[in-house]
């Protein structure tokens, strides 16, 4: 057990605090013989990078990664992977103000009760700087997952949806929002502007998808993959609710409608539907996997908050300083590099029990 | 790791198939010197049992449960506790129609391509019937939990949501849907008959309320005791969504409305909301944690759907034989029993690291 | 993490004591498809089962072991195997002198300065009678290790050590001591009678070696080979002492003693010696595993001993009733089957990591 | 699981490489609120380090910790700290002649079998400067244990064992290889000049002593204390045996010699030996623990020995370079760091299970 771990055969240790000299993370479990470098990473890392357009904080992190451990000419050795990001803009001054006193809806308070000590210059632990640690482990994990796409998509800004009739993935990497929908972007720059120059916030909703996942990763009761990606996303920063497939809209439906029909294209398993996100009874049907998560606005905005700080005294409480009008929005990548992470950890339990099992879903089975 | 044990230090380890001998489960880490037996078991598994209604499954179990080891002269001991609870109602005859043919939505086909074997006895394994030891650990865990209170309640059948403002606990225990508002409850006998009737089925969505949770339970990442929460709750057969607190719906919200205020009382922090669910930062506030889960409709239905068998071949599927059109109702107890287990796990992962911590939120913190 | 758990991938969690109803395990993580029964498992207890002579305990219990879940129509699901052994002679009068008393030497003192509480009857969870249980699930551990052979031998008994040019494992299953010098075991029949005759009891080193282990199983540090191995024997009841090849040996050895030169035959690397029992930097060489632990003599004997009772009473204690003079003798089945049990769970677990790797020490690896 | 982590709650992951650019740790569960800074831990690092004297490898390295997170205004967080060492001294030609060929009884050969891949620069992970970080993190652990004193001793090197009747721990301190017996030290000397003047190696017993334990860490079965310990220090690089208390020796004991008698001193158990080495049915009793292992040779000596390479040929190997003529001097403070890191996490288990336990041996229990 670790609080600080994630995965079990593909396991991730982070470390870091948002001010300290340095975040980082020990990937074990790493199969050998996998070609990396810093440059399978980076790219993933800038991706997640704030203060890339106005809607993210304006902290300017290069956000280097280092590898200092578990590669050897190129590849992989199977010992574990130590990577390094150096914190190199920390104005400790811009928090001094929340030392003492705690955000409402933040984790001042709690860290505050359960240890009786908290780093607080810039939010400490709690800071979303460590997902970036997250984001630099999934691009390993994505190295395990060859014939696997995991992408992300913001769908829900606010309260503002996209229309998932016009869904395009060109049109993620298009605006600063990962957005599908191309008019939905275009409206949401004006609403989120509005949001900033309030000092407000706003949360949102992401949606992720991951093609060609073998059929058979997971496993019926604890171990279920739809269970672990719950727990996944859910641990990132924020987030207050996560669903498989069709989610919470399932409840609605009629068996008959929930139900993915089966016809066969040679030995191929071919679904009607994919209302069940691809994942039955804990386990990978080989449909892609769907998965959604919302995150709530964050509670660093500049408008005071009757609060009380470490004293017990009543105090009004406002976030000076940088701060993301939607944290959501870094939140796609870090959401791509859970469910990598899981996929990752899953492909090597089920090879350790399942060896012989196929990847697709071909019947008969053994043929 | 383990594919079938729930949580750390109060670990749980389930075992068995709905048409196996028995089903059981080992409680290992429970304190010693508790007062335990039988009787305090019994309850929660008759609260979950099939067959009370004419909405559950009319299979007959007494589901009697026996402890077998861990509890000595009426007090647990440290040792693991092992639970055992008989099959005794077992007609495999019903179910001899899914040998070889999977039901769309279900997990037949994929237990089937994960191990190429599956017992398909009334589910085996994927079975409801496994919950009821999930039940049994968590009424060991509420024994740990004195001054805690977890309840469940359905707040919405289908597409039929309550009104919450008729919410009443005390409704719960009056109707066969454990629904908090005893209108909605009403109406909600005519759907599932009509449900029922038709041989379909549909979801549900429960929540879960904690009140008298100690602050300081969980922790800042992986350990989250929201994630584990989620992970805990998607686990539950036929889950597909979970939220804590104001879950999905804080996406809309703004950063001023989503952020509970906090006001003392004395040394006690009090606060103006609840958006968080009483968890901020992974970390338990000692406000009621709040949980909601979404169920889907079962797959076990009268119509016939296009599906295909082992061999590959294109078949229509029914499910004859007894089920439950909403197997979200027993699920309640499920849900409760769940959270338990979380929280017993984090209570004494929590006093192993935080000995002095209080239990409440008392500003200042070492007054 | 679990108190009462063995292995990762390959997971056994064991219950009961020796009084109550039954004892038992769960094994999780068992790969599908592995033609099982009852009647694989039964002849390890067998061995293990005492009352077989008049040098082991006069308990008489059939030690007959049910399989109730995991297994469908003889072969393993991929579930979690349980299996249960009930507790047929349980006589408690004799015990009842040690309820209160602590024996010299032996757990009661801790349990209750742990716990407050201990089941007294007949040792309780610390009576040798649960490693019944480790025997049973070593039998589905050897199901996993096809080409694998698990010997023991008992190579000393109290002062007595056998000569190793004698050394014939046909030999083992001709005598009651599992001892591999027929002369050796002749003497040490005189000599145990004594020990009995006397209500003494004496100690002894038992030997462990596997053939046909592939190489590359263990890892560089805390998941080494020979680390598990050490920990899973000395956690068999009554050991102080574990031994890896040479083991205390070795330090008397110079550098050039102790290396274990190599040679090819075709591909195929071969060693000039085996002083390091199979095992170099925690990962298994494709040589015999050679292991060897040492058991203390029980602390049940008939001479009273100076001693304190639950009431910080100082007593005189002996131990009355049935009881074994060397319980090394029944450590010999119970050693292999730990050592099955690591193998299995390093089996899964190097197959996860490394799908690739040749089972045999050839070179060039990748030829 | 995690192929490179030591402990549950209180948890250590290491990483890197002899000749990479650092090596280091993470430690996750550490109580929050402990005084620590790089000072705490520096002499622990200081007393392992090589160069100090001419019978240790003249590898000069500063080892100088950095803590980079965890820790905040001087204290401990509850958060992870990252050690992190820097490697300075890497003379990586000194070693090129290895890169292919495999030392005959080293990790060599075995890194290659199971991972295709291998840093063979310094011994890449096998390198025993992967200890430093286990001796670093056990100095934190040593914070957890205010009222334990962990001390370890050289008690045999090659053949030669020190005059048990001579031991003094003020004399460990005094000469080179942290022997008790300062006669025995002086003999040694000469002793182990020849054997590095020969270009050869020599192996050792260490002892270590850990007082004032309370009574009750530990657990029945898996968690024993014993089976614990034995797998940390078995985890050492080239440890082959361990012991608790009266180990091997044990075996030769009748029962009653082997019977720690027990006797009042007002509420506390006073024993009247210590044979069982602190621990009774895997919990610790509050009497000195007491534990031994034995280290190999190194196999890096200057004769030549018959081995093969990757090519599969056969070839002589000598290591040339900076090496240790007796590897298990260096061993003592990691043998301690490991007893304390094992101690420290049986500490918070303990208090997680039973928080009310006493710390003493104390009869009545609960008086």
């Amino acid at each position: 057990m670790s609080h600080n771990s994630f995965g079990h055969l593909f396991r991730v240790t982070t470390w870091g605090e948002s001010h300290g000299p340095a975040i980082g993370c020990v990937v074990d479990g790493c199969p050998p013989g996998i070609a990396l470098s810093e440059a399978d990473i980076q790219p993933f890392l800038d991706r997640r990078r704030p203060g890339q357009s106005k809607f993210t904080t304006q902290r300017q992190e290069p956000d280097q990664v280092r590898i200092l451990s578990g590669v050897f000419e190129g590849r992989s050795t199977g010992t574990p992977i130590s990577l390094l990001i150096e914190n190199t803009d920390q104005r400790s001054k811009d928090y001094g103000n929340i030392a003492q006193s705690y955000r409402p809806g933040h984790a001042d308070l709690t860290y505050d009760l359960k240890y009786g000590i908290r780093d607080y210059r810039g939010g400490g632990r709690s800071s979303a700087r460590e997902t970036a640690c997250r984001v630099a482990a999934g691009a390993i994990a994505r190295k395990l997952l060859p014939g696997v796409t995991i992408r992300g998509a913001l769908v829900q800004m606010g309260p503002h949806a996209i229309d998932r009739a016009r869904w395009d993935w060109d049109a993620v990497e298009r605006n600063p929002f990962w957005c599908p929908d191309a008019e939905a972007a275009l409206a949401w720059e004006d609403y989120l502007a509005g949001v900033r120059k309030a000092g407000s916030s706003c949360g949102a909703v992401i949606e992720l998808v991951a093609d060609g996942v073998p059929a058979g990763l997971g496993a019926p009761l604890y171990g279920k993959l739809d269970a672990e990606i719950a727990g996944a996303l859910m641990g990132i920063n924020a987030v207050k609710g996560v669903e498989i497939g069709d989610g919470f809209a399932s409840a609605a439906l009629s068996g008959e409608a929930n139900a993915d029909t089966m016809r066969m294209a040679g030995a191929q398993v071919v679904f009607g539907a994919n209302h069940a996100g691809g994942i039955l009874g804990g386990i990978s049907t080989s449909q892609p996997i769907v998965a959604r998560f919302a995150v709530k606005p964050t509670s660093s905005i500049l408008t005071p908050g009757a609060s009380v700080n470490a004293l017990g005294e009543e105090v009004e409480v406002a976030t000076r300083g940088r701060h993301d009008p939607c944290v959501g929005i870094r939140a796609v990548p870090v959401g791509e590099a859970m469910l990598a992470l899981v996929l990752a950890d899953h492909l090597l339990r089920h090879r350790a029990q399942c060896p012989g099992a196929p990847s697709g879903a071909i019947l008969p089975r053994d043929a």
